[in-house]
């Protein structure tokens, strides 16, 4: 039976965080760089920035008009498609305006993943795959199959994680796997 | 640590197929009783008439007011969250239509579920829970953990599940679970 791999959207997939630094730098008055901003953590966001940071997202097509992150993405996942079981599982709980977006988006860019394999859902524990890909360190951590990381500026003092930097790593590792079974 | 159950929506929390009976009276020239609709499969539908019913499914506003298919439901599971992880798994992706008013039916019905719980997918394959309660075989089928099939007229002659017929015996069945470990 094909093992199975489940892949995050937001910054595994989708390049959410350059749409976030420019909503940022327009609604707060900031200045940040696309770098300085996948440094930061917005956790001391004052309550009110946060409210209205969160009204923004929860436009229902702020997710639409995201850019691919990694254009190795597509044709990786359709190669793997082959060899693996893959599912899409984005914690869009957090922010429920998002979800006809983040199908619409997917429906353009990935056709060819089943619909059935599309999850919505808030704490990845409940996923039950082989494998996960995320940039949260804390959902890889509540997930109980084997977690890989996906580097980003605000994780890389993570340790115990299998990481990847692009595509092409995932590439690498995956058909790596095949080999060793 | 708590086990989980997850709970599938239409059919074990929303009655689903009363509203679906009226439709279909309405749209194809029929007259069933709630009771002969639940002992249909609509399988044999044509296929322009199969699109027209998705297509009415799909509205935005469809799954908003389904009533509540059992007044116990909800009672039983605010008790059994005090001694169980408990998921609302849903297979929302049949029809993305209905994304928002499933989310919002929650948000009014079970507002003491939290939003990480929820979980919108197609193959409940995915599902990492120690339980799942639907009225689908098939979904139980593709599920790892235990299932349970809360019966339908449509299910009747499915074998090899553990069937509830309502909530009272769901609640008799996970209390006793306790009282075992």
């Amino acid at each position: 039976m094909k093992k199975s791999i489940a892949i995050d959207m937001d910054q595994v997939l989708a390049d959410f965080y350059s749409k976030l630094c420019v909503t940022y730098n327009e609604n707060f008055g900031t200045n940040f760089t696309d770098e300085e901003f996948l440094l930061t953590t917005q956790r001391d966001l004052p309550r009110e920035d946060a409210k209205k940071l969160f009204a923004l997202l929860n436009e229902p097509g702020y997710f639409r008009d995201l850019k691919v992150l990694d254009e190795d993405a597509i044709d990786v996942i359709r190669e793997l498609q082959e060899h693996y079981e893959i599912y899409i599982a984005t914690a869009a709980m957090d922010v429920p305006g998002s979800f006809t977006a983040k199908y619409d988006w997917l429906m353009e860019y990935l056709p060819f993943i089943k619909t059935q394999n599309i999850v919505f859902c808030g704490n990845k524990a409940v996923i039950h795959t082989d494998y996960l890909i995320d940039d949260s360190p804390r959902q890889l951590k509540s997930f109980k199959g084997t977690g890989i990381l996906y580097s980003m500026p605000y994780n890389r003092s993570e340790e115990g994680f299998m990481r990847v930097n692009n595509w092409k790593e995932i590439k690498q590792y995956f058909i790596k796997q095949l080999e060793i079974v």
